[in-house]
Protein backbone atom coordinates (compact mmCIF):
# COMPACT_ATOMS: atom_id res chain seq x y z
CA UNK A 1 0.00 0.00 0.00
CA UNK A 2 1.49 3.61 -1.12
CA UNK A 3 1.89 6.11 2.18
CA UNK A 4 2.29 9.23 1.32
CA UNK A 5 3.83 11.35 4.16
CA UNK A 6 3.84 15.37 4.00
CA UNK A 7 5.58 17.57 6.48
CA UNK A 8 4.84 20.91 7.35
CA UNK A 9 5.42 23.42 10.30
CA UNK A 10 2.14 25.13 11.30
CA UNK A 11 3.48 29.03 10.64
CA UNK A 12 1.25 32.71 12.73
CA UNK A 13 -0.82 32.64 9.60
CA UNK A 14 -2.37 29.33 10.17
CA UNK A 15 -3.82 30.11 13.77
CA UNK A 16 -6.79 32.08 14.99
CA UNK A 17 -7.61 34.01 17.73
CA UNK A 18 -7.32 31.05 20.36
CA UNK A 19 -3.32 30.42 19.10
CA UNK A 20 -4.51 27.10 18.22
CA UNK A 21 -5.31 26.46 13.37
CA UNK A 22 -8.34 27.75 11.91
CA UNK A 23 -9.84 24.07 10.63
CA UNK A 24 -10.27 25.21 7.01
CA UNK A 25 -6.45 25.22 6.88
CA UNK A 26 -6.39 21.26 7.53
CA UNK A 27 -8.52 20.96 4.79
CA UNK A 28 -5.74 22.87 2.32
CA UNK A 29 -3.26 20.73 3.64
CA UNK A 30 -4.87 17.49 3.18
CA UNK A 31 -6.10 18.84 -0.37
CA UNK A 32 -2.40 18.89 -1.20
CA UNK A 33 -1.56 15.61 0.80
CA UNK A 34 -4.19 14.27 -2.13
CA UNK A 35 -2.37 15.98 -5.00
CA UNK A 36 1.03 14.51 -3.62
CA UNK A 37 -0.13 11.22 -3.30
CA UNK A 38 -1.27 11.01 -6.87
CA UNK A 39 2.01 12.77 -8.13
CA UNK A 40 3.64 9.80 -6.02
CA UNK A 41 1.38 7.11 -7.67
CA UNK A 42 2.58 8.78 -11.09
CA UNK A 43 -0.77 10.43 -11.46
CA UNK A 44 -0.05 14.14 -11.76
CA UNK A 45 -3.33 15.50 -11.42
CA UNK A 46 -2.72 18.95 -13.63
CA UNK A 47 -1.35 17.13 -16.08
CA UNK A 48 -4.21 14.33 -16.44
CA UNK A 49 -6.06 17.94 -16.92
CA UNK A 50 -3.88 18.97 -19.44
CA UNK A 51 -3.10 16.00 -22.15
CA UNK A 52 -6.76 13.93 -21.04
CA UNK A 53 -9.49 16.58 -19.57
CA UNK A 54 -9.80 14.61 -16.87
CA UNK A 55 -10.18 15.64 -13.18
CA UNK A 56 -11.29 13.99 -9.70
CA UNK A 57 -13.60 16.44 -8.15
CA UNK A 58 -14.81 16.52 -4.85
CA UNK A 59 -17.76 14.53 -3.70
CA UNK A 60 -17.53 14.92 0.29
CA UNK A 61 -14.84 15.55 2.65
CA UNK A 62 -14.60 15.32 6.58
CA UNK A 63 -12.41 15.58 9.33
CA UNK A 64 -12.19 14.57 13.04
CA UNK A 65 -9.87 17.02 15.27
CA UNK A 66 -8.28 15.05 18.37
CA UNK A 67 -5.99 17.46 19.52
CA UNK A 68 -5.31 21.42 18.21
CA UNK A 69 -2.65 22.69 16.35
CA UNK A 70 -0.10 25.25 17.35
CA UNK A 71 2.49 27.72 16.71
CA UNK A 72 5.63 26.23 15.50
CA UNK A 73 4.55 22.34 15.65
CA UNK A 74 5.96 20.24 12.95
CA UNK A 75 3.11 18.04 11.62
CA UNK A 76 2.96 15.05 9.04
CA UNK A 77 -0.13 14.50 6.51
CA UNK A 78 0.06 11.30 6.05
CA UNK A 79 -2.52 9.60 3.14
CA UNK A 80 -3.84 6.30 1.60
CA UNK A 81 -6.13 5.15 -0.67
CA UNK A 82 -8.89 3.60 1.11
CA UNK A 83 -11.63 3.06 -1.58
CA UNK A 84 -11.48 2.92 -5.29
CA UNK A 85 -14.55 2.06 -7.07
CA UNK A 86 -15.34 2.11 -10.85
CA UNK A 87 -16.13 5.98 -11.04
CA UNK A 88 -14.46 7.32 -7.07
CA UNK A 89 -11.55 7.54 -4.89
CA UNK A 90 -11.67 7.57 -1.36
CA UNK A 91 -8.17 9.01 0.29
CA UNK A 92 -7.50 8.96 4.17
CA UNK A 93 -5.59 11.53 5.40
CA UNK A 94 -4.07 11.72 9.19
CA UNK A 95 -2.41 14.49 10.59
CA UNK A 96 0.02 13.80 13.33
CA UNK A 97 2.67 15.53 15.51
CA UNK A 98 5.85 14.99 15.02
CA UNK A 99 5.61 11.77 17.89
CA UNK A 100 3.23 10.03 15.82
CA UNK A 101 0.50 11.43 17.92
CA UNK A 102 -3.20 12.04 15.92
CA UNK A 103 -4.18 15.63 15.85
CA UNK A 104 -6.62 14.97 12.76
CA UNK A 105 -8.20 12.70 10.96
CA UNK A 106 -9.76 13.07 7.19
CA UNK A 107 -11.05 12.21 4.14
CA UNK A 108 -11.23 12.68 0.28
CA UNK A 109 -14.52 11.25 -1.43
CA UNK A 110 -13.30 12.23 -5.57
CA UNK A 111 -15.08 11.11 -8.60
CA UNK A 112 -13.83 10.95 -11.94
CA UNK A 113 -14.77 13.86 -14.11
CA UNK A 114 -14.57 14.26 -17.82
CA UNK A 115 -14.14 18.30 -17.68
CA UNK A 116 -13.34 19.06 -21.36
CA UNK A 117 -16.39 21.13 -21.14
CA UNK A 118 -15.54 23.66 -18.49
CA UNK A 119 -18.69 24.67 -17.82
CA UNK A 120 -20.64 21.58 -17.58
CA UNK A 121 -18.50 18.63 -15.96
CA UNK A 122 -19.67 14.91 -16.78
CA UNK A 123 -18.74 12.10 -14.09
CA UNK A 124 -17.32 9.01 -15.76
CA UNK A 125 -15.26 5.96 -15.19
CA UNK A 126 -12.01 5.60 -14.63
CA UNK A 127 -10.73 5.05 -17.38
CA UNK A 128 -8.37 1.35 -17.19
CA UNK A 129 -4.80 2.29 -16.94
CA UNK A 130 -5.20 4.88 -14.13
CA UNK A 131 -7.57 2.40 -12.43
CA UNK A 132 -5.01 -0.32 -12.48
CA UNK A 133 -2.41 1.97 -10.97
CA UNK A 134 -5.39 3.14 -8.33
CA UNK A 135 -5.43 -0.31 -7.27
CA UNK A 136 -2.13 -1.32 -7.11
CA UNK A 137 -1.50 2.04 -4.75
CA UNK A 138 -4.52 0.67 -2.61
CA UNK A 139 -2.89 -2.96 -2.35
CA UNK A 140 -1.76 -4.61 1.03
CA UNK B 1 -36.11 27.02 14.80
CA UNK B 2 -33.54 29.70 14.21
CA UNK B 3 -32.73 29.95 10.20
CA UNK B 4 -29.80 32.32 9.84
CA UNK B 5 -28.77 33.32 6.24
CA UNK B 6 -25.34 34.35 5.07
CA UNK B 7 -25.01 36.43 1.05
CA UNK B 8 -21.70 36.19 -0.32
CA UNK B 9 -20.54 36.78 -4.42
CA UNK B 10 -18.10 34.09 -5.01
CA UNK B 11 -14.68 35.68 -5.90
CA UNK B 12 -11.73 35.13 -7.99
CA UNK B 13 -9.87 34.37 -5.20
CA UNK B 14 -12.17 31.62 -3.99
CA UNK B 15 -11.99 29.70 -7.91
CA UNK B 16 -9.24 27.22 -8.20
CA UNK B 17 -7.52 26.35 -11.44
CA UNK B 18 -10.65 25.04 -13.26
CA UNK B 19 -12.26 27.96 -12.42
CA UNK B 20 -14.45 26.13 -9.25
CA UNK B 21 -14.36 27.21 -5.44
CA UNK B 22 -11.65 25.69 -4.37
CA UNK B 23 -13.35 23.58 -1.20
CA UNK B 24 -11.86 24.97 1.34
CA UNK B 25 -13.42 28.48 0.89
CA UNK B 26 -16.34 26.73 1.95
CA UNK B 27 -15.57 25.56 5.19
CA UNK B 28 -14.15 29.10 5.83
CA UNK B 29 -17.66 30.44 4.93
CA UNK B 30 -19.33 27.77 7.14
CA UNK B 31 -16.95 29.03 9.82
CA UNK B 32 -18.46 32.54 9.46
CA UNK B 33 -22.18 31.21 8.95
CA UNK B 34 -21.47 29.38 12.11
CA UNK B 35 -20.72 32.88 14.09
CA UNK B 36 -23.07 34.38 12.88
CA UNK B 37 -25.57 31.75 13.74
CA UNK B 38 -24.27 32.06 17.37
CA UNK B 39 -24.55 36.07 16.89
CA UNK B 40 -27.98 36.37 15.91
CA UNK B 41 -29.51 34.17 19.08
CA UNK B 42 -26.90 36.55 20.96
CA UNK B 43 -24.29 33.99 22.21
CA UNK B 44 -21.62 36.42 20.59
CA UNK B 45 -18.53 34.31 20.61
CA UNK B 46 -15.86 36.35 21.43
CA UNK B 47 -17.35 38.05 24.32
CA UNK B 48 -18.37 34.30 25.53
CA UNK B 49 -14.47 33.54 25.33
CA UNK B 50 -13.80 37.31 26.45
CA UNK B 51 -16.10 37.32 29.67
CA UNK B 52 -16.34 33.74 30.38
CA UNK B 53 -13.77 32.08 28.72
CA UNK B 54 -15.62 29.71 27.26
CA UNK B 55 -15.46 28.71 23.32
CA UNK B 56 -17.36 25.88 21.12
CA UNK B 57 -14.29 23.76 19.91
CA UNK B 58 -14.35 21.81 16.75
CA UNK B 59 -15.14 18.00 17.28
CA UNK B 60 -15.93 17.25 13.35
CA UNK B 61 -16.86 18.54 10.00
CA UNK B 62 -17.98 17.39 6.73
CA UNK B 63 -19.43 18.58 3.32
CA UNK B 64 -21.03 17.24 0.74
CA UNK B 65 -20.78 18.84 -3.16
CA UNK B 66 -23.55 18.93 -5.24
CA UNK B 67 -22.60 21.69 -7.87
CA UNK B 68 -19.63 23.80 -8.47
CA UNK B 69 -19.34 27.24 -7.29
CA UNK B 70 -18.31 29.57 -10.28
CA UNK B 71 -16.89 33.43 -10.57
CA UNK B 72 -19.81 36.34 -9.82
CA UNK B 73 -22.28 33.54 -8.59
CA UNK B 74 -24.59 34.86 -5.62
CA UNK B 75 -25.09 32.21 -2.87
CA UNK B 76 -26.62 31.95 0.15
CA UNK B 77 -25.53 29.78 3.28
CA UNK B 78 -28.14 29.04 5.55
CA UNK B 79 -27.44 27.82 9.32
CA UNK B 80 -29.49 25.83 11.86
CA UNK B 81 -29.28 23.99 15.28
CA UNK B 82 -29.65 20.55 14.53
CA UNK B 83 -28.20 18.90 17.62
CA UNK B 84 -27.84 19.60 20.93
CA UNK B 85 -26.50 17.33 23.71
CA UNK B 86 -24.80 18.03 27.62
CA UNK B 87 -21.62 19.58 25.73
CA UNK B 88 -22.34 19.66 21.91
CA UNK B 89 -24.07 20.92 19.38
CA UNK B 90 -24.22 20.37 15.88
CA UNK B 91 -24.85 23.29 13.00
CA UNK B 92 -26.17 22.41 9.91
CA UNK B 93 -25.37 24.54 7.07
CA UNK B 94 -26.57 24.54 3.59
CA UNK B 95 -24.88 26.38 0.41
CA UNK B 96 -27.21 27.54 -1.97
CA UNK B 97 -27.11 29.29 -5.35
CA UNK B 98 -29.92 32.70 -5.44
CA UNK B 99 -32.21 30.08 -6.83
CA UNK B 100 -32.20 27.79 -4.27
CA UNK B 101 -30.57 25.22 -5.62
CA UNK B 102 -28.34 23.24 -3.45
CA UNK B 103 -24.57 23.35 -3.97
CA UNK B 104 -23.09 22.17 -0.88
CA UNK B 105 -24.36 20.67 2.38
CA UNK B 106 -22.26 20.18 5.54
CA UNK B 107 -22.11 20.49 9.46
CA UNK B 108 -19.61 21.10 12.00
CA UNK B 109 -20.12 19.46 15.50
CA UNK B 110 -19.06 21.55 18.19
CA UNK B 111 -17.90 20.96 21.92
CA UNK B 112 -17.88 23.23 24.93
CA UNK B 113 -14.71 23.83 26.20
CA UNK B 114 -12.88 26.01 29.21
CA UNK B 115 -10.53 27.86 27.54
CA UNK B 116 -8.98 29.28 30.95
CA UNK B 117 -5.75 27.72 30.21
CA UNK B 118 -4.83 28.76 26.63
CA UNK B 119 -2.45 25.68 26.28
CA UNK B 120 -4.65 23.35 27.93
CA UNK B 121 -8.14 22.95 27.06
CA UNK B 122 -11.32 20.84 28.61
CA UNK B 123 -14.40 19.85 27.45
CA UNK B 124 -17.29 20.85 29.67
CA UNK B 125 -21.51 20.74 30.47
CA UNK B 126 -22.80 23.77 28.43
CA UNK B 127 -23.64 26.40 31.17
CA UNK B 128 -27.20 26.08 31.86
CA UNK B 129 -28.48 29.98 30.66
CA UNK B 130 -26.55 29.19 27.36
CA UNK B 131 -28.16 25.89 26.71
CA UNK B 132 -31.50 27.13 27.65
CA UNK B 133 -30.86 29.81 24.55
CA UNK B 134 -29.68 27.28 22.03
CA UNK B 135 -32.46 24.69 23.08
CA UNK B 136 -35.16 27.39 22.17
CA UNK B 137 -32.92 28.34 18.89
CA UNK B 138 -33.37 24.75 17.46
CA UNK B 139 -36.75 24.29 18.94
CA UNK B 140 -39.43 24.38 15.81
CA UNK C 1 -14.68 59.65 -11.13
CA UNK C 2 -15.86 56.18 -10.10
CA UNK C 3 -15.65 55.04 -6.12
CA UNK C 4 -16.77 51.31 -6.39
CA UNK C 5 -17.73 50.48 -2.22
CA UNK C 6 -17.73 46.81 -1.16
CA UNK C 7 -18.64 46.15 2.03
CA UNK C 8 -18.20 42.90 5.06
CA UNK C 9 -17.61 41.72 8.29
CA UNK C 10 -14.57 40.81 9.97
CA UNK C 11 -14.95 37.21 10.85
CA UNK C 12 -12.71 34.51 13.38
CA UNK C 13 -11.26 33.40 10.11
CA UNK C 14 -9.78 36.58 9.60
CA UNK C 15 -7.90 37.00 12.56
CA UNK C 16 -4.47 35.55 13.85
CA UNK C 17 -3.41 34.53 17.40
CA UNK C 18 -3.39 38.62 18.37
CA UNK C 19 -6.99 38.93 17.74
CA UNK C 20 -6.42 40.78 14.95
CA UNK C 21 -6.78 40.51 11.02
CA UNK C 22 -4.24 39.00 9.49
CA UNK C 23 -2.97 40.70 7.00
CA UNK C 24 -2.96 38.63 3.51
CA UNK C 25 -6.60 39.04 3.89
CA UNK C 26 -6.54 42.55 3.45
CA UNK C 27 -5.12 41.46 0.11
CA UNK C 28 -7.97 39.01 -0.65
CA UNK C 29 -10.52 41.59 -0.11
CA UNK C 30 -8.82 44.28 -2.00
CA UNK C 31 -8.24 42.00 -4.82
CA UNK C 32 -12.27 41.48 -4.61
CA UNK C 33 -12.97 45.00 -4.39
CA UNK C 34 -10.73 45.48 -7.84
CA UNK C 35 -12.67 42.91 -9.36
CA UNK C 36 -15.80 44.60 -8.20
CA UNK C 37 -14.54 47.89 -9.19
CA UNK C 38 -14.05 46.41 -13.37
CA UNK C 39 -17.59 45.21 -12.84
CA UNK C 40 -19.08 48.44 -12.20
CA UNK C 41 -17.25 50.14 -15.06
CA UNK C 42 -18.95 46.96 -16.61
CA UNK C 43 -15.47 45.79 -17.98
CA UNK C 44 -16.36 42.11 -16.43
CA UNK C 45 -12.98 40.48 -15.90
CA UNK C 46 -13.85 37.10 -16.24
CA UNK C 47 -15.66 37.62 -19.27
CA UNK C 48 -12.87 39.14 -20.94
CA UNK C 49 -10.36 36.60 -20.17
CA UNK C 50 -13.37 33.59 -21.86
CA UNK C 51 -14.43 36.20 -24.62
CA UNK C 52 -11.00 38.07 -25.44
CA UNK C 53 -8.11 36.59 -23.65
CA UNK C 54 -7.43 39.74 -21.83
CA UNK C 55 -6.48 39.80 -18.19
CA UNK C 56 -5.12 42.57 -16.28
CA UNK C 57 -2.32 40.53 -14.30
CA UNK C 58 -0.05 41.99 -11.28
CA UNK C 59 2.70 44.04 -11.33
CA UNK C 60 2.51 45.57 -7.83
CA UNK C 61 1.00 45.11 -4.74
CA UNK C 62 1.17 47.73 -1.46
CA UNK C 63 -0.57 48.04 1.82
CA UNK C 64 0.10 50.46 4.52
CA UNK C 65 -1.28 49.78 8.20
CA UNK C 66 -3.09 52.07 10.61
CA UNK C 67 -5.49 50.15 12.49
CA UNK C 68 -5.52 46.63 13.36
CA UNK C 69 -8.90 45.35 12.32
CA UNK C 70 -10.73 43.17 14.83
CA UNK C 71 -13.78 40.95 15.25
CA UNK C 72 -16.94 41.90 14.03
CA UNK C 73 -16.20 45.20 12.63
CA UNK C 74 -18.05 46.52 9.23
CA UNK C 75 -15.78 47.53 7.20
CA UNK C 76 -15.95 49.14 3.88
CA UNK C 77 -13.24 48.95 0.77
CA UNK C 78 -13.55 51.60 -1.11
CA UNK C 79 -11.74 51.55 -4.77
CA UNK C 80 -10.94 54.18 -7.34
CA UNK C 81 -9.13 54.44 -10.63
CA UNK C 82 -5.99 56.19 -9.69
CA UNK C 83 -3.49 55.75 -12.45
CA UNK C 84 -3.88 54.93 -16.55
CA UNK C 85 -0.90 54.38 -18.82
CA UNK C 86 -1.09 52.83 -22.22
CA UNK C 87 -0.23 49.13 -20.86
CA UNK C 88 -1.45 49.74 -17.03
CA UNK C 89 -3.69 50.59 -14.30
CA UNK C 90 -3.30 51.64 -10.92
CA UNK C 91 -6.27 50.88 -8.55
CA UNK C 92 -6.31 52.46 -5.00
CA UNK C 93 -8.09 50.95 -2.44
CA UNK C 94 -8.73 52.06 1.08
CA UNK C 95 -10.44 50.36 3.90
CA UNK C 96 -12.13 51.74 6.18
CA UNK C 97 -13.90 51.26 9.86
CA UNK C 98 -18.15 52.15 9.60
CA UNK C 99 -17.01 55.41 11.14
CA UNK C 100 -14.79 56.20 7.66
CA UNK C 101 -11.57 55.82 10.00
CA UNK C 102 -8.59 54.80 8.03
CA UNK C 103 -7.57 50.82 8.73
CA UNK C 104 -5.61 50.19 5.84
CA UNK C 105 -4.79 51.75 2.42
CA UNK C 106 -2.91 49.77 -0.65
CA UNK C 107 -3.07 50.15 -4.21
CA UNK C 108 -2.68 47.34 -7.12
CA UNK C 109 -0.83 48.01 -10.36
CA UNK C 110 -2.13 45.68 -13.01
CA UNK C 111 -0.87 45.43 -16.52
CA UNK C 112 -2.64 43.77 -19.60
CA UNK C 113 -1.71 40.92 -21.00
CA UNK C 114 -2.76 38.56 -23.79
CA UNK C 115 -3.22 35.41 -22.04
CA UNK C 116 -3.99 33.34 -25.49
CA UNK C 117 -1.36 31.02 -24.45
CA UNK C 118 -1.76 30.18 -20.90
CA UNK C 119 2.03 29.07 -20.41
CA UNK C 120 3.28 32.25 -21.78
CA UNK C 121 1.09 35.69 -21.51
CA UNK C 122 2.35 38.62 -22.92
CA UNK C 123 1.97 42.34 -22.31
CA UNK C 124 0.12 44.57 -24.96
CA UNK C 125 -1.03 47.79 -24.90
CA UNK C 126 -4.95 48.06 -23.37
CA UNK C 127 -7.44 48.14 -26.50
CA UNK C 128 -8.81 51.22 -27.38
CA UNK C 129 -12.09 50.66 -26.19
CA UNK C 130 -11.38 49.02 -22.88
CA UNK C 131 -8.92 52.24 -22.42
CA UNK C 132 -11.62 54.93 -23.00
CA UNK C 133 -14.12 52.84 -20.45
CA UNK C 134 -10.96 53.19 -17.73
CA UNK C 135 -10.37 56.99 -18.83
CA UNK C 136 -13.57 57.75 -18.27
CA UNK C 137 -13.80 55.36 -15.13
CA UNK C 138 -10.70 57.61 -13.60
CA UNK C 139 -12.28 60.88 -14.76
CA UNK C 140 -12.92 63.65 -11.78
CA UNK D 1 24.35 38.78 7.54
CA UNK D 2 21.74 36.28 8.31
CA UNK D 3 19.77 35.05 5.45
CA UNK D 4 16.76 32.89 5.90
CA UNK D 5 15.61 30.17 3.27
CA UNK D 6 12.79 28.22 3.41
CA UNK D 7 11.48 26.14 0.52
CA UNK D 8 8.01 25.31 -0.55
CA UNK D 9 6.56 23.68 -3.26
CA UNK D 10 3.46 25.50 -5.34
CA UNK D 11 -0.14 23.64 -4.84
CA UNK D 12 -3.09 23.33 -6.59
CA UNK D 13 -4.68 25.39 -3.46
CA UNK D 14 -2.28 28.44 -4.41
CA UNK D 15 -3.53 29.02 -8.17
CA UNK D 16 -6.12 30.91 -9.20
CA UNK D 17 -8.00 30.34 -12.36
CA UNK D 18 -5.61 31.35 -14.81
CA UNK D 19 -4.08 28.67 -13.45
CA UNK D 20 -1.24 30.43 -11.66
CA UNK D 21 -0.58 31.88 -7.93
CA UNK D 22 -2.76 33.83 -6.29
CA UNK D 23 -0.90 37.14 -5.29
CA UNK D 24 -2.11 37.08 -1.56
CA UNK D 25 -0.65 33.36 -1.05
CA UNK D 26 2.79 35.03 -1.60
CA UNK D 27 2.33 37.35 1.27
CA UNK D 28 1.18 34.70 3.52
CA UNK D 29 4.77 33.15 2.31
CA UNK D 30 6.33 35.84 3.37
CA UNK D 31 4.79 36.28 6.70
CA UNK D 32 5.64 32.57 6.95
CA UNK D 33 9.52 33.47 6.42
CA UNK D 34 9.66 36.45 8.28
CA UNK D 35 8.53 34.33 11.34
CA UNK D 36 11.42 31.68 10.68
CA UNK D 37 13.92 34.66 10.08
CA UNK D 38 13.28 35.84 13.93
CA UNK D 39 13.23 32.32 14.71
CA UNK D 40 16.40 31.64 13.09
CA UNK D 41 18.04 34.75 14.74
CA UNK D 42 16.59 33.13 18.08
CA UNK D 43 13.59 35.37 18.62
CA UNK D 44 10.86 32.93 18.66
CA UNK D 45 8.27 36.28 17.89
CA UNK D 46 5.57 33.81 19.46
CA UNK D 47 7.55 33.62 22.87
CA UNK D 48 8.33 37.49 22.93
CA UNK D 49 4.35 37.54 22.91
CA UNK D 50 4.23 35.45 25.70
CA UNK D 51 6.99 36.39 27.90
CA UNK D 52 7.63 39.67 27.44
CA UNK D 53 4.62 41.21 25.84
CA UNK D 54 6.35 42.10 22.56
CA UNK D 55 5.45 41.86 19.03
CA UNK D 56 6.30 42.86 15.89
CA UNK D 57 3.04 44.51 14.35
CA UNK D 58 3.00 45.33 10.47
CA UNK D 59 3.10 48.94 9.03
CA UNK D 60 3.46 48.60 5.67
CA UNK D 61 4.18 45.53 3.01
CA UNK D 62 4.52 45.68 -0.55
CA UNK D 63 5.49 43.41 -3.53
CA UNK D 64 6.25 43.41 -7.43
CA UNK D 65 5.71 40.48 -8.94
CA UNK D 66 8.41 39.65 -12.50
CA UNK D 67 7.39 35.86 -12.98
CA UNK D 68 4.03 33.82 -12.29
CA UNK D 69 4.46 30.82 -9.71
CA UNK D 70 2.32 27.36 -11.54
CA UNK D 71 1.69 24.21 -10.27
CA UNK D 72 4.24 22.13 -8.84
CA UNK D 73 7.20 24.82 -8.88
CA UNK D 74 9.65 24.53 -6.31
CA UNK D 75 10.34 27.62 -4.93
CA UNK D 76 12.52 29.08 -2.10
CA UNK D 77 11.82 32.24 -0.08
CA UNK D 78 15.26 34.59 1.10
CA UNK D 79 14.61 36.73 3.81
CA UNK D 80 16.89 39.34 5.36
CA UNK D 81 16.97 42.26 7.49
CA UNK D 82 17.48 45.55 5.02
CA UNK D 83 16.76 48.42 7.65
CA UNK D 84 16.83 48.59 11.18
CA UNK D 85 15.74 52.05 13.27
CA UNK D 86 14.85 52.81 16.56
CA UNK D 87 10.99 51.39 16.72
CA UNK D 88 10.80 49.30 13.04
CA UNK D 89 12.33 46.44 11.19
CA UNK D 90 12.34 46.18 7.61
CA UNK D 91 12.74 42.79 6.01
CA UNK D 92 13.25 41.94 2.57
CA UNK D 93 12.05 39.12 0.63
CA UNK D 94 13.04 37.10 -2.40
CA UNK D 95 10.72 34.53 -3.85
CA UNK D 96 12.87 32.26 -5.88
CA UNK D 97 12.83 29.56 -8.60
CA UNK D 98 15.16 26.38 -7.64
CA UNK D 99 17.51 27.65 -10.56
CA UNK D 100 17.13 31.31 -8.44
CA UNK D 101 14.88 33.09 -11.16
CA UNK D 102 13.56 35.91 -9.16
CA UNK D 103 9.34 35.35 -9.36
CA UNK D 104 8.26 38.15 -6.52
CA UNK D 105 10.30 40.94 -4.39
CA UNK D 106 8.58 42.03 -1.60
CA UNK D 107 9.15 43.74 1.70
CA UNK D 108 7.53 43.75 5.36
CA UNK D 109 8.24 46.74 7.67
CA UNK D 110 7.68 45.73 11.14
CA UNK D 111 6.85 48.17 14.29
CA UNK D 112 8.07 47.17 18.42
CA UNK D 113 4.43 46.99 19.98
CA UNK D 114 4.03 46.71 23.76
CA UNK D 115 0.53 44.29 23.42
CA UNK D 116 -0.15 43.78 27.10
CA UNK D 117 -3.80 45.59 26.08
CA UNK D 118 -4.58 43.60 24.12
CA UNK D 119 -7.41 46.17 22.57
CA UNK D 120 -4.86 49.01 22.62
CA UNK D 121 -1.40 47.88 21.28
CA UNK D 122 1.38 51.15 21.55
CA UNK D 123 4.05 51.47 19.68
CA UNK D 124 7.85 51.04 21.86
CA UNK D 125 11.30 51.26 21.13
CA UNK D 126 12.96 48.13 20.19
CA UNK D 127 14.63 46.35 23.70
CA UNK D 128 18.51 47.20 23.93
CA UNK D 129 18.69 42.99 23.72
CA UNK D 130 16.80 42.48 20.93
CA UNK D 131 17.71 45.15 19.20
CA UNK D 132 21.52 43.57 19.09
CA UNK D 133 20.42 40.30 18.31
CA UNK D 134 19.00 42.57 14.89
CA UNK D 135 21.52 44.56 14.17
CA UNK D 136 24.09 41.86 14.42
CA UNK D 137 21.94 39.96 12.23
CA UNK D 138 21.53 42.62 9.53
CA UNK D 139 25.46 43.34 9.74
CA UNK D 140 27.72 42.19 6.62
Amino acid sequence: MVLSVMEREIAWGDLDALGIVFYPRYYEWIDAAGHQFFKIIDLNLYELWEKRNIQFGLLETSCRYFKPGRYGLKIKIKTRLEELSKKTVLLRHEIQQADDEKMVEGFEKRICMNVTDIKNFKSMDIPQDLFAVLENAGRD
